[in-house]
């Protein structure tokens, strides 16, 4: 069967669904049918993909060979219950989930994790996206390989362990990163500085390990066991509690981390 | 006095120093002097920017306008030690030290510190690079900020305790942000995987804060408040105890931002 023959269904019209949708279409992919239960985003994604939509279930084709879940973690049980299909393959792109959350559902499950954060608001380059696919037949993951290979340069297979310690990882370089980001912003702000001040930093240090590993990459005062500046640091954090303990802990990982 | 006529030297010629000097030049500013006490990075920054250097203290000409300390922090109190001149402003370019260490060897003091991380190995757009600028008295100050205004497009005024404060959100932002890409890096080497699946995401997550605020990005388990998913992740992290006691306190820490 070629790419283009594959009927796709995709479940799910939120960030991760909207660019899943519009790539799958730009890529050539056989994308059929797109289901929202909040209509403005089915309409929005139908809008610019030209497939056609639907807000209930029971009218979500039954034949497709795909399935896609774009939902969140807490619905995709909620969607999988509800869905009433012949035989084709269902997936979810969930990171945090473990595949078998649909193994009640479906003789054919897997997992397609495109690894990135999307907003509908920002424009994203897709091809550069890993995505992570898992199935629990070694026919269904080939069929998701090549899919994945239509929709971007990196794909992998990654199994439910690994993809948990994947999605892990990602919450370590994502949220907890963009929280170091608000202590930041925090700072400046009772200093009454502009965020802007930080902006070029974030960028820099983002774009440096794109190249680069991030122990190459690591300087600054816990690196080089200055303490003098630490104890400053401490000094003046005093305003802020919580993040005194996040530079205490972070500075002492920092330095163990030296050693090795 | 018109900007190609004041006589900058440079003393240091690292990172700071490299780009630095090699921005003075291409500005059109009258850098007349390079000092390093290592022959070879002096040389090759003579060399892109012709202008000539030296490595002994003792020929640093002692009439210019303008001295640019961009030495490590340890060696700034050092340097001005030897540092013999007429009557010229002495700047240095650190974030975390006070501009008063250059007190008791000067007249004419102050502090110019571009916020950015640099490496000589790196192109930078030095255009966009946040300039600190603070001296004792004000006419100094004036200087020190036309100067700034030549070689960058954002010039602001930061007093020493402001720039402290600020260094400390340099050090949350790119060492700590750093630390945790090496925590990704670790978990995923633990699983053979390659340190590539992260870096869109990181890429990304740094050009979202570009035009939003961090707390308009922050997603996740502890944002949503997802105790199932947090708890699942703490058990698989058993394996790294001090990132466990990181994922707890920064999670910790979101949820009490999120209720703010």
């Amino acid at each position: 069967m070629e790419k283009n023959e594959w009927k796709i269904v995709l479940l799910g019209a939120g960030n991760v669904g909207y660019h899943l949708g519009k790539q799958l279409k730009t890529c050539g992919l056989n994308l059929v049918q797109i289901f929202s239960r909040q209509e403005s985003k089915a309409q929005q994604l139908s809008a610019i993909t030209d497939v056609p939509y639907v807000t209930r279930m029971e009218y979500v084709m039954p034949n497709a060979d795909l399935y896609i879940l774009a939902v969140n973690d807490s619905a995709i049980s909620i969607v999988a219950d509800q869905l009433k299909i012949e035989h084709g393959l269902v997936v979810h792109t969930s990171g945090g989930t473990s595949s078998t959350v649909l193994q009640p559902h479906f003789q054919r499950f897997g997992a397609f994790y495109p690894l990135q954060t999307f907003s509908i608001s920002r424009k994203i380059i897709f091809d550069n996206i890993p995505i992570c696919v898992f199935a629990k037949t070694r026919i269904d993951e080939d069929f998701l390989f090549k899919i994945g290979t239509h929709i971007s340069q990196k794909v992998y297979r990654i199994g439910d362990e690994q993809r948990t310690m994947l999605h892990i990882a990602a919450v370590f370089v994502n949220n907890f990163v963009n929280h170091l980001f608000q202590i930041g912003y925090d700072i400046l702000e009772k200093e009454k500085l502009h965020f802007d001040l930080l902006r070029p930093l974030i960028l820099e240090t983002a774009l440096k390990v794109q190249d680069h590993l991030p122990k190459e990459m690591q300087t600054g005062p816990a690196r080089r066991g200055d303490v003098a500046t630490v104890e400053r640091h401490l000094q003046y954090l005093e305003a802020f509690p919580s993040y005194l303990e996040l530079y205490k802990s972070i500075t002492k990982d920092i330095q163990s981390h030296s050693i090795i």
